[in-house]
């Protein structure tokens, strides 16, 4: 059940001639704070602004003539939508995002520059999924996932497998867990490269259903989220579930003051924009940094995608 | 008297070991709205956050040991003050920084982080001559100029040195003009290793000593300047002004909402910071972009040394 070596390998190879093989960047003072060795992976740097992308064409690029030709579709108010749209675009089929009515505005537009089809619901879960099986049924599309599918978790996984190559001999890796699709995705690849490398996850304690779900061993729903990063507000699901079971070592829960200091921290001292969800996995280092004190570090900076009028500091 | 090709070379060997080699990044959304091939080269990720690292650093190398040991001395309230901070404490030596008693507190606590000493005087040039004077009488400190000093030039050269290689056969390079350090600099890197490269000047409306300078062909001063490009407000010096006259073509002058326009535009699209100072030359690229229809451009970032809490949008 569990995706193997052989699939993150062949996804990589289906979707690096789509996708920039991102930079991985170090920072002097972080290392310095942390008294460690760094290394980002610069997700907020790949197409559209996040890794997202990554799994939203390896999807697209698994699906045959007949079903590209009917389109794909999701439901989803964050990155995966402008990924989709994108991907969509770029390999000529289209998509149609359900997106809740009170989604805020620069993702609206994200999606619309990059050519998707909007299509807005109430912001329940039951309108959600009444409307999108309205519209696969009149449109024959694929659904596909923002997280919780497989060709979307490997295709993910292609940012750590990266960072591997890039940043030799790793001995921790962070991403931070939202509906689990990036954490799964890099704790695959991770794992096949060295067993022995640790995979951490990093939650606000605003929505801290991952933490809850491997503590109870149980998928947690996301009730209520109260948190200022927007793409962890969403919950783990039957497929990526066990492999974070399985691989994930732990997962730190910040504070919203811990992400706004270090998303400011990022911007400040290696000047480049991350996103409040990329902020969560740079506070959670911070804040236990002495568990990694001395040892290689990577980080999956998730993606870039801010709304610059509203900024949490 | 115009440094030559040899001494720009040398430059580059003397600082390559104590400089990042920053990369140059490309933007496809950039490069459609103007219909060209646009490489930016990333001084925002320069040591301490600007290309004045360069200058400072070639400076500083050439002094004798005796020089070294009582110190260097500037006034300047923006980057070159981290710059010669930085670099002087790298090196093992001090530096005095003489600054504006109404100075901004980001660059002041930058100052003070790299270790530099700060002396504050009234914000006029007599008192800041005075109080420059008297510290070098009683430390015998060297006074280094932040943009008219022939080391400083050189060593800001380098930057587009760098760039010439890392993207070869451009047709032409920007970059913004304020002291004109970094004007001259560029200027005679990308003249002497293609003679046919067109060097362009962006400067602010509202402090466009430069343009008049190069329109008058006399020095002008920079009176009662109003931009935010704070490092801007500065005027040309007789060691820049006959480099900028013999080798750059124009300047092109830009709105103040051009300016923040243009850094908005770099964040969101490249999801980098760059300072308003930068965004000056984004903005003249992208007010003449007739002008820049179907060439290879360059285009020196110059820094991301931003003041969060007072962003221009």
């Amino acid at each position: 059940m569990i995706p193997t070596q052989k699939e993150v390998i062949e996804a990589q190879k289906r979707v690096s001639p789509h996708i920039h093989n991102t930079p991985v960047l170090r920072s002097s003072s972080l290392d310095k704070m942390v008294d460690a060795q760094i290394h980002f992976k610069c997700e907020n740097f790949q197409r559209m602004g996040a890794f997202k992308y990554r799994g939203a064409v390896n999807a697209l690029l698994q699906l045959s003539k007949e079903q590209l030709s009917r389109g794909v579709i999701t439901h989803s108010s964050g990155n995966f939508a402008a990924a989709l749209s994108l991907a969509a675009r770029t390999l000529g089929t289209k998509a149609i995002i359900v997106m809740p009515s009170n989604v805020n505005r620069v993702k609206l537009q994200a999606v619309e520059a990059y050519g998707g089809s909007i299509v807005t619901c109430e912001p329940t879960l039951e309108a959600r999924e009444k409307t999108t099986r309205a519209w696969m049924e009149s449109t024959g599309a694929t659904l596909l996932h923002p997280s919780n599918q497989r060709e979307v978790i490997l295709g993910n996984a292609t940012a750590a497998l990266e960072l591997t190559k890039q940043a030799e001999a790793l001995d921790v890796v962070l991403a931070p867990v939202g509906g689990g699709g990036l954490l799964a995705g890099t704790a695959l690849a991770c794992t096949y490269v060295d067993h022995n490398m640790e995979i951490i996850g990093a939650e606000p304690f605003g929505a801290d259903d991952a933490y809850l779900s491997l503590k109870t061993g149980k998928i947690q729903p996301s009730v209520h989220p109260r948190t200022m990063a927007d793409g962890l507000r969403t919950q783990l699901g039957d497929q990526n579930f066990p492999i974070i079971q399985k691989f994930v070592s732990r997962i730190i829960r910040v504070e919203e003051s811990e992400i706004a200091a270090a998303m400011r921290l990022v911007w400040e001292r290696m000047k480049i924009i991350i996103e409040p969800s990329s902020a969560v996995a740079v506070a959670a280092l911070l804040r236990e940094k002495k568990e990694f004190e001395k040892r290689r570090i990577g980080v999956i900076l998730s993606g870039g995608n801010v709304d610059l009028d509203d900024l949490p500091f």
